[in-house]
């Protein structure tokens, strides 16, 4: 273990733009998202909810909490182990999540999903954990990949303004969810506090041409999808497991062309998804329509051989998903949870754009 | 690539018997089911519908739209590739849904699941996509087989008394769903447009002495299980994922004795079910009662090798499932959905009659 | 197959104590937790239930039917069959379900989940199923490892006061649900007619230090969660799938400290939980906090390699799961169904509270 990584949350992205980037290139370890609350940040004027968050006074406004799914770090070619010192903090923000409507999210560094974490088996790391103080309520972080109470939920409750640390070793590989772990942590899910913390085994992960990471959550809401203004949390309706808004990144059809922009990729490239489910409730059955899911690793367990081929695979609530795809031609890939009615009636759709020609010896149009 | 078959959906069941044929013999690639719209045909006289199918005028009735489960392409015997003409015809029927009710269902060749196509990784199609004159909607195919955009879904948009055509090359094995994916798409699976792609690998599958071809899927209507006469569909409870009816083949207990008649084998024989799970919304806990899945492919996905004495297999919707059992004994086996209150209280349930005496060494009633 | 065991559900519990022994030793096989119905029964004095459970005369009641989950069945270190001799009664009975409220359980030997049956691969069983005079209802027994119609359902039918039995050989490994499946079957499982058959494959299992074994079930009230008195089953619930509890051995929160008592572990063991998801309708995305399912059997299938280092694995109603940890340091560890809104809001949880110091090296709270 010799060399340290700082992983603090950046504020790198630029709101207003409406396509995310194909080819950011490389980006620092641990980069978020977290610009989205710091530019154009406002004082909420409206929008008390029941639930206990009132959104009078403090909660910033940004245009969208979405994460830039193209923004993750890198893969990592280490054969020793190292120390990363990585901070998160809880922001609690309104912000689009439909056209016309709004809704006060819980995050980790403004975005969702969360900041992807990145090690490899056998790092270790020292995590600080902030709120900020504007907040309305505590927070604090069970990690799947960690052994201890709760999964560090004890030693990382945090009040507004507050900040504790803890420090943990990544001992067995895979995909791993991260989220809040309050007394009532289906709120704070459903509100957008889960991201993914990626273990890679000892001998890494195969290469591929790029990498995407996306979130699946669900929204419970007084309002059907389609109302506009401020939507208010429904508590009835998550005990009931029964959602309004199924979405990828907290916006519905966010990661669209048609939104916020579709993920870029090019003919002949392979490329991996990282999904996290954050649901609180619901399994998704994940498909990338038009494609397949040529190697995949169920519930995000790297730890055994990869499935091949699989068109529509489970993924739990409270875990995650890796999958290649093979892009043989120029093509527009919707990825889906395959209950359909989430995509037809919820919100939850994303793309990814394939530029290239197409290949007619595979698919083609007859006249 | 040296052979062409043909696969035009063919009118060949007699829907006035009551019992599938267990020893079917040889048929016909593609032969489906669609007899069950040509004769009886007449037109609806009742049953407007908000949903925008008025079944005033031109919608034909027909018994059933269940498809016979024994009458699929057989196994493949080839080691080189070749080249399919296959067409498929959309068809809105109204039909028997349960003893005293009546549904407005919508078809690929009049037939729930949709007529199997069997091809060998690596074979290539001709797809002829129509829609029958009297239909009222817009349909298309996604075909999880395929690669291109919406799985093929905007080459195959065809209005009623279209025709479109599309040609696609299987390069990955697996059983796949093909499905209707307009707008709205999951009301159009709900009411019956699914069915099953099977792309055997190069290698092709384990012999069986028997195969079976079934379709779960789940339909939402206003009045509930155990009400007379035309149901209507019900977009609320879609949207909640609450159904009324679970069903395999569009029927309420229909494959069995006591309705269309149970599948029939016989003791000693392997068997293999096919099931393809269109939801649109609902996992399939698929289990075979009295028996346990002792050769599975989860998800249909034939690339990798199959579990051993599974007794309950997730099947996520938009997935299939290719499961075989050994029948050592006489016996009545119940395929279920073993989310019980499906089969108690929605009318999911289907029946393999196995023929043949009892082994008292394995298993026997005490005085 | 030279010897035969002898397996009466047996009295063997203080239900006056209210922390589950740590280190129960060794104990015979089939050894149930049925002392419950047995002392402190009276007859319940109200209750009357439109579902037809009156509880009105003659249901016994008890403090808890909670199962012990250190009580079950020890390894099998045999290379040969033998034959069991096994009971078990059906009981229905009163009993806490949670702090101030009652309920109507049906039970297999006065406990949920039912006692586990253990036995080898090859052995065979003579099953007598018996049913308490005191009962209201008809029982029966589908058994998963079990080739027969219904899975022995014809053969064990039992109405009140009854006895039948039957004979049967396990041919196939794996880790079975057994459950009551009379029509109507969604409501008795319900209610608590489940439990686990373990056929240990020929060569055994890994060998772990502790095993528990738990069961996983949803219940239907009228009231919601909270709500004091004597609860009353919902039917419309249960066919919409919505529960007002779902509960790991029929009590809210039952295996804990601050309820019946948390399961008792070392650190340094390598611990095993069995697990059987009676549903009847609910798929469990089970999970240890804190931890992770070093080795795990998906629907406890244990014919197949076993995964590693899975967080949460899908577990179908109607299924098992086995799975081990590894405790390398004292903590609490969680057992839930990650479906987070059934622990915050509907009384899920499971605690293993594992003794010994803290590992630093591995995680630790900073200042």
């Amino acid at each position: 273990m010799n060399t340290m990584t700082s992983g603090k949350v950046e504020s790198a992205v630029d709101t207003s733009r409406r396509r995310f980037l194909g080819n950011a290139g490389t980006v620092a370890l641990f980069t978020g998202l977290a610009g989205a609350a710091d530019r154009g940040a406002r004082a909420a004027q409206s929008g008390a909810q029941s639930s206990g968050m009132s959104g009078l006074t403090s909660i910033a406004t940004v245009h969208t909490v979405a994460a830039d799914p193209t923004r993750l770090p890198p893969p990592i070619h280490r054969s020793h182990a190292i120390h990363h010192d990585i901070a998160l903090e809880a922001r609690e923000l309104r912000a689009g999540l439909a056209d016309g409507c709004e809704f006060l999210f819980m995050t980790w560094g403004g975005q969702i999903p969360a900041p992807m974490i990145r090690v490899r088996q056998g790092d270790t790391v020292t995590l600080t954990v902030s709120s900020a103080a504007s907040n309305e309520r505590p927070h604090c972080l069970d990690i799947h990949a960690v052994y201890g109470s709760g999964g560090g939920a004890i030693a990382t409750m945090v009040p507004p303004g507050g900040t504790r640390r803890e420090f943990f070793k990544c001992i067995y590989p895979g995909a791993f969810i991260y989220h809040c772990a309050v007394m009532g942590m289906d709120e704070h899910i459903s509100r957008g506090m889960f991201g993914m913390i990626l273990v890679e085994p000892y001998e890494g992960l195969p290469a591929v041409d790029r990498e995407f990471y996306i979130g699946q959550h669900e929204l419970y809401t007084r309002e059907p999808f389609g109302s506009s203004g401020l939507l208010h949390f429904d508590f009835a309706a998550m005990t009931r497991e029964d959602p309004n808004f199924v979405l990828f990144n907290g916006r519905a059809e966010g990661l669209t062309a048609g939104a916020l922009g579709a993920m870029q990729a090019n003919a002949g490239e392979t490329v991996r998804v990282f999904m996290v489910n954050g649901g609180p409730n619901l399994t998704s059955s994940f498909h990338p329509v038009g494609n397949v899911w040529k190697r995949c690793w169920p519930q995000g367990a790297l730890a055994n051989s990869p499935l091949g081929y699989v068109q529509t695979q489970p993924v739990a609530p409270g875990s995650c998903f890796v999958g290649d795809m093979e892009l043989p031609a120029g093509e527009t890939i919707k990825l889906v949870d395959h209950a359909l009615s989430r995509v037809a009636r919820k919100g939850l759709m994303a793309e990814i754009a394939v530029s290239g020609a197409a290949d007619p010896a595979l698919f083609r149009a007859l006249a």
